[in-house]
């Protein structure tokens, strides 16, 4: 099965890496060609394809991980003539449910499969290839291709037909919201406590309290280190999907209060210029609840 | 070293239970004496203390394990006419930092060691011997009592002088109601999208979203089960004391988001007679979101 990897970032990098090492890619693509040409310089004998088309012309299977509904649509539709009845596409992005539905929907039209299957585990699960990968779309397509997901994922779960992947990841990033709340209150709270950090932790993340975040991202916040990982930006922008989805799902304006507070404090963060830290800099804001004012 | 157990509550009770399965329990005192005798009986040959103070006299290590700083100033006083010099106290309850060093400063007085010691892992850590344990006191007498401590916990960590076992204990609730928080969101959001929520909970918390609370109380709470596990009126009280302690910490009326907006649910819980319920009883709130009107 030719395989080919579009969308070479933060998380898509490493995935297409996982697959190159395992013998399972054929070609790349990426809207900026640099960071093509230095990948397949590094992954040997990968190719990089000159457009979209042509990629889609050569592959049988096609990852897609881009940021944004914008970015998908536009490459999918770049592939759109080459693409071949038969071919299955993969998306590894967080986009809308109804863009995923949609392209689903126009891409059966050309016998192509599209699966929406974004993932989490963060850039680290995405280098170590033990992401969680949440599907939607045709099951057993999904079940064809599992043999080339186990070089990026410990666990696919089958959610149900076109968007019930992307479902689940809005699901995935309020609960991330809610943990980044959770981590950064909690840690900037000990801080100001004169709490040996490391401690605590260690100890905190061994207890009831115990999460992926806070093991992954405790350390680095409390070092004042703030490099993504995953970008304010970019769950900011998921936010505010779940909180369009939340006008559809329930009645008058009932919000979703982790996700009202936390697209005020991203906000806050982007105006002043945290936008493409990573999104622990929230850590920056719960700080300063703590700080003793001037004068 | 003779060793007592005093509080056979939910917690107590598991926690007292492998001390006594280790060969390791002397005597247990409970406020109300049914629970005391049904453990003694299960648990031969422990004794039932008659009293406190008998039991201060009888023993070198006593635990405590109460609801709240009442109760142990309360139990603790009971026991002052007995305790010798020398004995050590290892306090597993979570009261307030003032409280643990007030009764530490008292204690020593007596030549009695206090260690403020509350611990985290929900009733199943407790049962299952992998609770976390925080402690702040004297670290020579925490390093004397660690091979009993080893039937309680996997992970016990040094945190400073008096007090600052509570104080991480404070830590750990903010984190633990942010988590709660994000799960019970989440998990309703979920649920409001039709999704399969036992799919859900698999592949969420396997990625960057994933944490103890999801892994234990996500699905008990979508199938309406909430049994404690840990009380609402526990966590309320809790998280007063963190309110307090922001008081003295913050300038201003400058408050925790995430405590303050929990303290609002639990107490709306509370009222509507919840207090008994497990802490995911929150989801009853989050669900409501998504309620649609009626007429």
């Amino acid at each position: 099965m030719k395989t080919a990897f579009i969308g070479l970032g933060a998380m898509g990098r490493p995935m297409a890496a996982n697959l190159a090492r395992a013998g399972c890619l054929h070609q790349v693509w990426n809207r900026s060609s640099e960071k093509a040409v230095t990948f397949v310089a590094a992954h040997k004998p990968v190719a990089m394809a000159a457009t979209p088309a042509g990629l889609a012309q050569d592959n049988e299977l096609i990852f897609t991980c881009v940021s944004a509904d914008k970015d998908l649509r536009e490459v999918i539709g770049a592939m759109q003539h080459g693409l071949q009845p038969g071919t299955v596409i993969v998306d590894t992005s967080t986009v809308s449910v109804d863009t995923s539905r949609e392209l689903a929907r126009a891409l059966a039209g050309l016998g192509v499969e599209f699966l929406d299957a974004p993932v989490s585990g963060g850039v680290e699960g995405a280098i170590n290839g033990t992401l969680s990968m949440m599907v939607g779309g045709d099951e057993g397509t999904l079940d064809r291709i599992r043999p080339v997901l186990q070089h990026l994922t410990t666990r696919v779960v089958y959610m149900g037909p076109s968007g019930c992947g992307q479902a689940t990841k809005a699901v995935n990033q309020i609960m991330a919201a809610g943990i980044n709340q959770a981590v950064t209150e909690a840690l900037a709270f000990a801080e100001a406590m004169d709490l040996d950090m490391d401690r605590v932790i260690d100890v905190v993340g061994g207890g009831a309290a115990g999460n992926w975040f806070l093991q992954h991202r405790g350390a680095t916040m409390t070092q004042d280190s703030f490099d993504p990982g995953f970008k304010v930006a970019l769950h900011h922008k998921d936010l505010g999907l779940c909180k369009a989805m939340m006008k559809t799902l329930a009645q008058g304006d009932k919000g979703l209060p982790i996700v009202e507070m936390t697209l005020i404090h991203y906000q806050r963060l982007m105006e002043e210029g945290f936008a493409d830290e990573d999104i622990s800099a929230l850590y920056r804001l719960k700080r300063r609840l703590f700080e003793k004012d001037e004068g």
